[in-house]
């Protein structure tokens, strides 16, 4: 059996329990592998917090390095990555070798941004000596490291959001350690990945308490990891069970910790009657793509749509048969897949149009549609639960007062969608008001799936969207979670960071006496 | 009896319940006060959500004109607002007079903030619509409001962290209604402040639901301002008990939600032997008049004092008792510094140099040191939490190695200071390594008392100084607490906000691909 788990430099498999990985496509188990110990837990994070200091300590351009270089030892796994990975998910080939660039696209990104330099929020505010009745003190503040950052990884992004994705190269970026707990789903893959990662922090000289790898599929594991004392933070990708678990357990403890959990949503797409006459074929077409895209296991899966009567039922329903179907990522999802479609199937307000229930053995589920009354809609929040999956609900609405009406009643979501090129008309502009009560990001004419990495990006928002409508977990902003602020009062230049000091050594933009600027300061004496 | 909670325009009294206020200086009750009802909590709550779009939809001109009326209507209230503050908290006069001036202040600092406009952190990532494999989306993303926020006022400051406080005032900047719980220690002094928005919410014609005042005692009426679903964010200064409460509460909500608590802290001042040699006696006579301001009665009270052996503990007892002895707030407080003094006359390992216990019927309590040993002080965690009142513990080391030693002990802080000339010793350095892991903000050679309200001011700190150590509650940066952060893809202009138009009308600084600028953007077809 093989030891899946790495701690301080050494792979470890110290728990009795056992779990194994499933090839979805074959639908047969592939391997076992022994769960890392609560113990071990302990043993990580003793180490990443020896390690935090040392870490935090090397420059941003060493750690800009590192992440480049986790970049480069991804790429050198080479084949064996996307064979192992597409194994072990389902996922093909294609989209593998897709999701890897993206994968180190962010670590580029953030290696990119870490070596500008300018993301700390440097603020200074001089000294005015003279000031009465108070002399004005010397204040400068600055983002700095929480500390060891506990990271779950997602089933349905091995390598974005796997245990070297988003959360990991945010918080490395920001200077923490991770501690990182693999998805169950692909352990080999999470094992190749920590060969890479542990390659990169050998030939950057990081101590090795900087990552660790803990395996398993018992929540006893992870609970421990949100548990101990020295982890400072905790990002998280996947279920709103999960993650709400994950939320109270940092909330109870002794010293609560923030958790940054992204939770899926159905992502409405509204749908008004002008783009409808213009383009409902075209917009059918490419959002049946988007629903069946990877198998719907996307969180920015389009599971709501909000439209005027009937007409978009029928060219959605074709589209859709049209897309061809793939596997889900592994036997438990497809279980409660198939339960939320036996659920939605029995009620009695919902009708199948697309798709439907196919054998409760199969890893390969039907597109599916269901259409509902926008009054039964409203009465039954129930149906604004996430089904992770190729299946979407359709609700069919009298009129547009009915669609804001609609629109007034939805949860949290991570995205919004509106198709109309009525620009100006005020029953769109009320609607995008709506949306942006209940939604972190609001797309005009264009589908949710495929997150964009950049600067602007937000990929989080309202309960039970996210834990933290405040940050995202996508984009460069995802750094500033991982952080907390600092202020050094009349603070000598020997005494302070280099982004602080008068002179401005790392050309980076603060703000001055409240104007951004990158020139350098005197002080008065 | 006097209806003491104002909730949409009207003055409303309807609990059973009643308490009453109390005069510290003659220690007798003032007069007696009906509680609002858990039923008024969900009356504020529902105005306040209604007025929710309406506030703001003011344009940011008008909400700074609107924070601007409040400290001229605060300023109207002229004397009778000083006396019967005077009367409620036994705070001096001038003290109050200071406050006002800062609570003025701050309102106004906020006013400034937003009508320049620049701190919605607006970020605007260009479309690029030949990029391969897909084109890349316009993006662009800024901080909105998060919706009514829940206030709870603190006693010792009862103008500048009242219910027309800093919280308030952030919580107003950024676009959101308040629902205040006033401090039960001055009932009289939150009506009349009261009555100074409620002039100023009609002369700006704001909604009446912008503001409620929730006036009581019974911890069941915060408890259900934290648990009403139209409460969208908490902020809190107070006690740990009290600020670890609401966190919790708000964790266990159907939808958590964030609760920003200052909940204070024992301020360690860390003394070189340097400074000890050069200046003892002069830092003895400061940190005795820091400890004994507003008799101790702040949070950042410098309650720990590390030095070498015993040679400072002469001057600085000598400091305290030559500085007047002030009120305690109100009786409980009194109660708790009693109580707090007893459990700490009676350990073995103390030992009281400076003051101690009076009478327990006393609400002028004498200016106390107790001082400890180093290992002892290691050895007893209890000691680091805070006596709120004008008391302080010296911790006597045997080396700078041992001062350094306890700094690695301690919990989180908002403040941590050091006195020092050596400012490029490596102890010096290691020392606020140190303090950097366990402070908000950090001194040099000054005293933590008196918080510069300025855009880089950090007043919080790591838990138990503060429920999120990446916000502050005093200064400008204080605004993003009550804030979300949205994103809008491929969206018009006649659909984005001001802050994210192409021509840039608020002409604020943007971060435009990736670097900060005022001009205006040109979009690709």
């Amino acid at each position: 059996m093989t030891a899946s788990s790495f701690v301080a430099g050494n792979w470890t498999a110290d728990s009795d329990a056992v779990f194994r990985s499933w090839d979805p496509v074959e639908n047969s188990a592939i391997a076992e592998y022994r769960e890392a110990s609560v113990a071990t837990v302990g043993a990580a994070l003793q180490k990443a917090e020896r390690a935090s200091h040392a870490f935090s300590a090397h420059t941003p351009e060493e750690r800009a390095a590192f992440l480049r270089q986790i970049a480069v030892e991804i790429l050198h796994l080479g084949d064996e990555l996307i064979q192992t990975t597409r194994q072990e998910t389902g996922l093909p080939e294609a989209r593998l070798i897709n999701e890897r660039g993206r994968t180190c696209g962010q670590l580029r990104a953030f290696a990119d941004l870490i070596e500008d330099g300018s993301w700390v929020q440097a603020c200074i505010d001089s000294a005015k000596h003279d000031r009465l009745p108070l002399p004005k003190p010397d204040v400068r503040s600055m983002l700095v490291p929480l500390g060891p950052v506990a990271v779950f990884a997602a089933s349905n992004f091995p390598f974005a959001f796997g245990c070297l994705g988003g959360d990991t190269a945010s918080a490395f970026a920001a200077g923490n350690p991770v501690v990182a707990k693999a998805h169950p789903g692909h352990p080999a893959t999470s094992i190749l990945l920590t060969k890479a990662i542990s390659r990169a922090i050998s030939q950057c000289g990081l101590p090795d308490g900087s990552f660790a790898l803990l395996q398993g599929q018992n929540h006893e594991l992870g609970s421990a990891l949100v548990a101990h004392p020295f982890t400072a933070a905790v990002g998280f990708t996947g279920s709103l069970g999960g993650g709400r678990a994950l939320m109270d357990r940092a909330a109870g403890r002794p010293a609560p910790i923030p958790v940054f959990a992204e939770m899926g949503s159905i992502n409405p797409v509204f749908i008004m009657p002008d783009a409808l006459d213009r383009r409902g074929e075209a917009i059918a077409n490419d959002l049946g793509a988007s629903i069946a895209l990877g198998a719907g296991q996307f969180c920015t899966n389009p599971g709501l749509i909000v439209t005027l009567r009937d007409v978009f039922i029928e060219p959605l329903a074709k589209a859709l048969a049209l897309q061809p179907t793939g596997y889900m990522l592994n036997p438990d999802i497809a279980a409660r897949l198939h339960q939320a479609l036996e659920s939605r199937s029995a009620m009695s307000q919902l009708e199948v149009v697309a798709g439907g229930i196919g054998s409760s053995m199969s890893l390969q589920p039907r597109n599916t549609l269901f259409k509902v009354d926008a009054e039964d809609f409203i009465a039954m929040p129930q149906l604004q639960e996430e089904v992770f999956g190729p299946a979407s609900l359709l609700v069919e609405c009298g009129s547009v007062d009915q669609m804001l009406d609609v629109a007034a009643h939805l949860h949290g979501n991570l995205t919004a969608t509106i198709h109309t090129d009525n620009h100006t008309s005020i029953e769109v502009i009320d609607l995008l008001q709506c949306l942006s009560n209940i939604a972190g990001r609001i797309l005009l004419n264009g589908y949710p799936t495929g997150v964009e990495v950049c600067p602007a990006m937000q990929h989080g928002g309202p309960y039970p969207a996210s834990s933290t409508a405040a940050t995202t977990s996508v984009g460069t902003a995802a750094i500033t979670r991982f952080c907390k602020r600092i202020a050094f009062q009349d603070c000598p230049d020997s005494l302070l960071p280099p982004e602080l000091q008068d002179a401005n050594p790392c050309r980076i933009w603060r703000q001055v006496d409240g104007e951004p600027t990158r020139t350098a300061i005197t002080r008065s004496e």
